[in-house]
């Protein structure tokens, strides 16, 4: 038997993303620094955004950006990829997430 | 003898506001309202700006919104009036705040 592949993880859709549950999700130096990675790149694998933490810590942080709409988080195999949700972000709160970035 | 004046609350200077405090401070509907009514305004007696919540709530977000530096607490006798930092906010994080308050 092949080992099971990770269960996929829920996302709100573009169109209910809240701005304070985004806000808040962008509120903490850990999700932040993951979002400025995420930003800089393309895609990430989930231990890889924040190596400098418990992995249990970057499981929360990684759960929050995406229940809030920050992120999208992908099974792939046994893994996940993590990648920005730039167009949807962009499209509900236009400049936010610029605003964000350039701030750092 | 005369009623005691409220203490005076503390803040941070403009230089130590950090972004990830402002943006959880800012990530939450209650204190979103806050803002956008003292953006809308000048000057704002502690309950009055949010009047549809009990008092302990809004004495708990309005705590959160000035410790974090989004907004100023005076004391004026026994009550304090509220200010928005837009200028410390837009001098700190330019553009935050007109993305935030447009995003409504």
């Amino acid at each position: 038997m092949p080992p099971a592949a990770a269960a996929e993880p829920t996302h709100p859709a573009a169109d209910r993303i809240e701005l304070a549950a985004v806000l808040a999700a962008l509120g903490h130096p850990a999700r932040l620094e993951i979002v400025r990675r995420l930003a800089a790149g393309e895609e990430s694998c989930c231990g890889d955004v924040v190596p400098d933490l418990p992995r249990s810590s970057v499981t929360h942080h990684i759960r929050t950006l995406r229940e809030s709409g920050v992120i999208l988080q992908h099974p792939r195999g046994r893994k996940h990829l993590l990648a920005l949700r730039r167009t949807d972000l962009d499209a509900r709160f236009p400049g936010l997430l610029d605003v964000v970035l350039r701030a750092g």
